[in-house]
């Protein structure tokens, strides 16, 4: 059938969407969510037809994710007529029956997926059935190729390859900006990728971007990795494993995380990693809540490790109270850059050095964590950070006081007097949030007293950094709302740790961090 | 945060999206799917966030669901903020958990997809783990009665109401249009509502509109009801439980219908249904394979029944092979036709009796079959069927060679002798569909033979219809792939019914037909 193309000059974020009238949508014989195949001078796309009772007949609405990819002007003809479902949707049904995939079939949804042939619902339905009827290490590990052979790879020809990975969850956890330098100071490659801050207040993207440019392509990294050994670059864009990013699209909105395995896993593959540390923060307000469930985890990325051919550790480390003081890009990467100069909180350089410890270790060096403390303090890993900066585009010279933090502050004081008891994670973040964190750098949130410290009555506990009053008024009333720090003089006089539903304050709490 | 409205003037399909580019989302604090509140003029509203980069800053894009709610011109100003999600949303959550949901959580739930509060990955999600899950009685009937609460009623203060319905998947199944004006003619109020076809051939709403307007306001209907007893409408745009049409949308390419009992249920409550009878066609090529599968969905109907304060009975029925000959709107209301006039096939009277003859027994009348017959023999089920046709807006004298069927038509011969060992049903369907049927209203195909029956080498198996030569040729060929019927002398002389890869044609197949 031959219609008339109408551009709609906007974005269907990635979908490849076509809008028909209901007319001529049943002329063609297609129902909302149909294939049709569109051609156009010997370009053939496959669209998921959209109905729009209001457009007019005998046309066809195309999102300039189609438009720009035909080539196509408002009022050319193209021949469009039904196509069939893509094969990965009756993979996708099996899945959703229960069925185990195949390796062949596994690797046509991915294919499908990265090609855009499945629609939104066939995601959602598809990372549904998974969550709900779980995977077997079969089908996690052609995942994870499935999802390395669809994307890019970085290609650097000296091995071995070292990387970390966090699985998230602990606020403030910038941790890797002393690790990647303590590495590259021992001599190892370590092409550390990140993300930015999706449901958290600072992503390593975040924070490194405070120092220096981070949106760097394949071949900038490649050559900031030979001149120094490391690098601390944004992934996003980087089209490793791009079916993930798709995921995430309908992940986040279900808050449920059924590719966690994959999902990390085909990032270390496609940069080439040979010896990888994972970080399992585990306790209260983490993504893992206990010790049994992250040992369960670890096996099952040393298990997958093995079938892609990656050497993979796992540190379970305490996850109960954020890493550091700092919680927010700027005020993160500036605690980062007092620990690395020798200054610090102890519970970051320890973290710091003890993965980097197990990372030397697995190639070979004897004790490992004296040599990452020995690196840290002999200003070596200082002196590698500063080179890193520089390769990717920053200012090697570049001081603590340097980095801009919020200037609007509010002190959050204690009316009594007493003892740590508990810092909810979760609610530290959602006032960095609410101070203006991640898109603000300045803002965040600076804990003045961690668990089991003590505090006199109106001491300060924590303060807020915004860059915006309306912001910092609004994270000071959240704060008094969620009321982050729990103390008490003794544990025995403050039993009550929550109240419903009068204190409870509900707020999507996913943690969708990679 | 304060932003200017562009105006999309194009439909979502009924879905409130919002379109934000990155940096205002980003100011905003909001990721794709996530909510915003939307305030013009006093006016409310959520609507959900699609991110286009190359969207004007400072823009939202408004599709036509929420500029016509709004009342709102392109340039005029907004209030634009971050919104909670709905709290249905948790429930959909607790479900994808494998949790069971209470009565008010299924009704908050039905609650926001009626008002599109649920965003289409939500929305899948949901259906999805339903169908993973399987649901509780309980969790039916809420369903069901949150449906009819979320809709339209039809008020017919007269009772008894009867009603029937069948569950689908048999090509050609007019019987409705029989049985209505049999119960009509009996005294007894039957407000039929019903559909047009998604994936048949042909809904009873298709067959119906070729005698006459099926396209009612309730206010109409109840008119019609009134005068006659009965009616045959299209369902659709009456809104009797509305949350079923929006559920349709992520079920049809899903191919998956976990909501069959409540969608039926519901619609049947909401035209205040006292006795209903249920037909489950089973046999292979039908949605029911086996007769035990087919006892135990007529358990959950009459069970739903008594929890709704209906008296459900089910007739399983022979679904092995098309009802009739004729598969096609202008056919199939032909073959009805002539049947009510005293003619048409056996197994259609003799199946429309037997369900009226139900339907009158649970009313009191005895012997209910024998009284089906009489009115049927006597003329008084025609003289009903006009009166109805008329009340309707049609024309009461209408005789089975007004209806136009497509004037272009080819014979299916049969190359060999032998007897119709079988019909496979959605072979047939979709070679009526190729022709043109629904849309082209004169198309479709008639069965020359049915089972059992024994036909000579060159005899006509199957005719078929259409509108134009290039529907035909297509049917035609798509007969020749899928041969409908298979025929042998004796079933010892053919056992082999397909051949894979090579003979079997992979189509879209799910029966979505209520």
């Amino acid at each position: 059938m031959k219609l008339k193309a109408k551009l709609l000059d906007i974005q269907a974020g990635g979908r490849r969407i076509a809008i028909l009238d209901d007319e001529t949508a049943s002329l063609l014989g297609t129902h909302s969510s149909d294939r049709v195949e569109i051609t156009y001078k010997n370009e053939h796309l496959i669209a998921i037809v959209n109905i729009a009772s209001n457009f007019p007949r005998n046309y066809i609405g195309l999102y300039e994710e189609i438009s720009r990819k035909l080539g196509i002007e408002t009022g050319e003809t193209v021949e469009v007529r039904p196509a069939e479902s893509p094969e990965a949707l009756s993979y996708v049904q099996a899945k959703i029956r229960g069925e185990r995939l195949r390796e062949n079939e596994i690797r046509t949804i991915v294919k499908d997926v990265v090609e855009r042939h499945l629609s939104d619902v066939e995601l959602a339905s598809f990372v549904t059935a998974l969550y709900v009827h779980g995977l077997r290490m079969n089908e996690i590990e052609a995942l994870s190729k499935a999802m390395v052979e669809t994307g890019r790879v970085l290609t650097l020809d000296k091995g071995p390859i070292l990387d970390k990975h966090s699985i998230g969850g602990i606020p403030g956890d910038k941790a890797s900006i002393l690790i990647v330098p303590i590495i590259a100071a021992a001599g190892f490659i370590i092409p550390k990728t990140s993300s930015r801050a999706v449901t958290s207040p600072a992503g390593t993207a975040d924070r490194v971007e405070t120092l220096c440019p981070v949106d760097l392509t394949v071949e900038e990294i490649e050559e900031v990795v030979k001149k120094t050994n490391g690098c601390m670059v944004w992934g996003g864009a980087l089209e490793l494993a791009p079916a993930d990013d798709i995921f995430i699209q309908v992940e986040y909105p279900l808050a449920i995380d059924p590719l966690l395995l994959p999902s990390i896993m085909s990032k270390k593959k496609a940069i080439g990693a040979t010896h990888v540390v994972l970080d399992i923060p585990t306790g209260r307000g983490a993504k893992i809540k206990t010790i049994g469930k992250a040992q369960a985890l670890a096996h099952d990325f040393i298990d997958l490790g093995k079938r892609l051919g990656i050497n993979v550790q796992c540190a379970v480390t305490f996850g109960e109270q954020p890493l550091g003081y700092a919680v927010g890009p700027a005020l993160e990467a500036r605690e980062a850059l007092l620990a690395i100069m020798g200054n610090g909180p102890a519970d970051l350089r320890e973290k710091a050095t003890g993965i980097s410890g197990i990372l030397l270790e697995m190639v070979g060096i004897e004790n490992g964590k004296k040599k990452a403390e020995d690196l840290l303090r002999s200003g070596k890993a200082e002196r590698k950070l500063r080179e890193i900066v520089e390769a990717q585009g920053g200012n090697s010279k570049i001081e603590p006081e340097d980095l801009a933090v919020g200037d609007r502050k509010a002190e959050i004081t204690t009316d009594k007097e007493g003892r740590v008891l508990w810092i909810n994670n979760r609610s530290v973040a959602q006032v960095a949030r609410e101070a203006g964190a991640p898109k603000e750098k300045g803002a965040g949130v600076v804990l003045k007293t961690k668990l089991g410290e003590h505090v006199e009555k109106g001491g300060i506990i924590f303060e807020i950094y915004a860059q915006r009053n309306t912001k910092l008024e609004a994270a000071i009333e959240l704060a008094e709302r969620l009321q982050p720090i729990g103390l008490s003089k003794k544990p025995e006089q403050r039993m009550l740790m929550d109240q419903i539903p009068t204190r409870t304050v509900h707020r999507k709490t996913f943690i969708l961090e990679r």
